[in-house]
């Protein structure tokens, strides 16, 4: 009989929740994401770490998503790190990459565009384009096709998504199916330990823990994305206004997240 | 018979209020404070122009409270600005004063410390002895003393305080009797027109209106003081956590605005 | 009888000088040489045009050297242009270079790194691998293998090296048969315009002719490349002491200006 | 008899010429600045401060003039510091000069405009008013005036001026009845230790001996003055191009150094 108490089970990162996803029904994955949706930060870390070790991957964008890293690193589980180099990045945020990887010793995979795509979409539109025609077209070529790269190798991954971050995040769960990356035989959890955090909490604990953050951060970023894509909030302004500052708020994802059709469930 | 309605006379600047403040009792004030917390900030602007014209100033920061300026502008009546020269503010400061100055076509009355004053706190404690001693001294030679100059020529002065600027303005009124700087004989009002506004209200006023504002507020500030005691705004905190960082939150003001005691009447 | 004058046909582009490169001995690309080396930036300019035409590619870093696309766009004549986007330039470089696109209304094609060897680099060695062991390895990734594939196209380039640039660069020639990049069956030409042009020379002509230019040249840059390897020049210091700062003067070249081994003769 | 060798005496800051510059005769001056011309910057440093100790002032603009402040500091003898603050200086200039006083442990005195007269100034001409009819005016306020009052309780003062920074400058000798500042009964020495250094030496040493410098000086401003009136050098541009650069080069003097009418001699 097992005595330990669900808060000892939380803290090694176990439940009753079957593992094995590949095997697990939608309605397996569904109780998950329901007890998940109970877990702290820290707790659904640790659960994540337990049942998927190296094959739970974090991605890394190099902005306030560190703390996933810190709670990873806390865990004494071990884990994946991979960030996706767009080539667009701010000059700050390759040195906060490598920072980062020094400073817990880790690895971080980075993935790079594919060559020959992204030459043909600056021979045809140039390096701007995104100002133009939108972000999708050129995010496709620099972010989510070397995701989709990524993400083979994994069961798992984790994000920094917050609920409050946008009006595309509001129903964001701790546990979600992936409806955009789950290949035809290899389904993908997506972990979103952050998903009830405010920014507010996100950042107390990055300043009381004294966790290594981007200065772009000091610099009045916010949301760090791309640099052309990328500008400070201003007074006034809600977190995620310094993404594609041009475009519709409701279509401020860069393809990572996109949210499943309605019918869609886990 | 006076047949206009209240909303004409608002439009107008008039109300029943009595002008004459020198000759009020306390209470006359106090019902005034009444009337006004009800006025939109353009009614204020104008109630107070009307009574007081060019007797009645703006004390413009080169921040936010151009707004004050905007509104005065259109009021269609007189009215005076003056700014105080720390000696200290950012050269972008100093440029977005002089380019209202110009956008405006006004005279904006720049007030300096006073050479020996500054002289000796620097020749005694340096440049920077706020970070070690506090702020009080050096806004007292820097802003206080060249304030109450400025103020010795004015019946009324006008403000850009708002009540969720921070915990020092949570009860900020529209109109006060100011208890710092009225003289024995010479009773001063303060007018903030702004005190119920929100930060996201001042700001999405001055995107609509297009008001130029200090390129500072593209830079990451928001409230925007003295350089060296003004830094930007980090994610997720408040608006003034950015003005005197270093010290304690309920401390943070440099003496414009030191509320009155608990006892105070207006 | 050709009556025209040394004057004309240089202005025109022509002279006795074989054009087909591939035809030529050595000591036909000797006189060449020789006779270029007369010869005005604009004259060598039109001359290398009128030969090669499309064929004749002008390598644009997104520094000064926006001088030869200013001549070659002067010449009237058709002409190529490419860039090696390394995955690190400065954002402002990147803008820099979609602005010549725009102002002179060409296609500039940008190679970028092959995929494969970018991320097997950083995997191994992190993204500043450079400041730890030379630049070469770096370079050869992001630089040297994209120019290749860019130089496999055309006949000759045109770069914008200068003999007052460095030790490494003092005996730089208008035209040179290019060791390192030249096939064993198809000989390429480079061609030098600004070889013996003063830095103060370059930015004399680019101010006076309003050619625009990177803003990062307003910010203290000189010579501009990618942004970790290239920080502002300081007070009393060479041009090029802001590239790969850290290393040996004596060995601050990327790769695509290796000088030819002593007994190499053109 | 002396038996001390000239480079003795040198080291020591002394020499046969009458120290008591007020009982001096022109040609007794005359004298000293040919021998002067011959001393080393340090030597120089040590001769004055020998002659005169506290009655013999560095005037420090926050510059690379710091030097100067290092020499002196070597000369293990008593000397005088005083900054000019215009009040337009820019923040890192400020933190500077504090730094410095810090580092060697010195009293600066900062001499500060007088309130009224840079009033009137602004309140006639606005903050700018040198961009529209010259620097003249405001200098004469915010520098000329304090320094006339900083150089009334000294015998000699101390400057970085040298003869390769501007077509102003090139005939700076090491010392000089300063003809603009000499009281009617007080003559007053100028020396410029440095004046025959070059931009280039200078900042050898500096970096050499590990001295302090103003942050700026990373950033490319090579003269450093008031904000507005300084930006950073060009490439290609000379040293003082960042000094009034909407001016004619001619006339780029503050005032601090107006050369003596062409019959005057010393």
């Amino acid at each position: 009989m097992d005595t330990t108490t669900e808060e000892e089970r939380r803290a090694n990162g176990r439940n009753d929740v079957e593992a094995d996803v590949s095997q697990s029904t939608e309605s397996d994955i569904s109780n998950m994401a329901q007890r998940l949706a109970e877990y702290s930060p820290q707790e659904a870390m640790n659960w994540a770490l337990a049942r998927h070790g190296r094959d739970c991957a974090i991605s890394f964008s190099g902005a306030e998503d560190v703390v996933l890293i810190e709670l990873a690193s806390r865990s004494g589980k071990p884990f994946s790190v991979f960030s996706l180099d767009t080539g667009r990045l701010h000059p700050e945020t390759y040195e906060f990459i490598d920072r980062v990887r020094g400073h817990y010793g880790i690895t971080i995979e980075v993935f790079s565009p594919d060559t020959t795509a992204v030459q043909n979409l600056v021979r045809e539109k140039g390096l701007f384009s995104f100002y133009h025609d939108g972000h999708q077209e050129c995010c496709a070529v620099r972010k989510v096709e070397p995701l989709r790269r990524a993400l083979s190798k994994y069961r798992m991954w984790v994000t920094g998504q917050r609920r409050d971050q946008s009006p595309t995040r509001s129903d964001v769960d701790t546990l979600q199916l992936d409806p955009t990356f789950s290949g035809a035989l290899a389904p993908l959890l997506k972990l979103n330990p952050l998903a009830r955090l405010t920014l507010a909490e996100v950042w107390s604990f990055i300043r009381e823990a004294r966790i290594p953050y981007n200065p772009l951060h000091d610099r009045g970023f916010v949301s760090i994305g791309c640099a052309p894509c990328t500008r400070i909030v201003r007074p006034g302004e809600h977190e995620r206004a310094g993404r594609w500052s041009w475009e519709d708020a409701t279509k401020r994802e860069c393809g990572l997240h996109l949210k499943p059709p309605a019918d869609y469930a886990i």
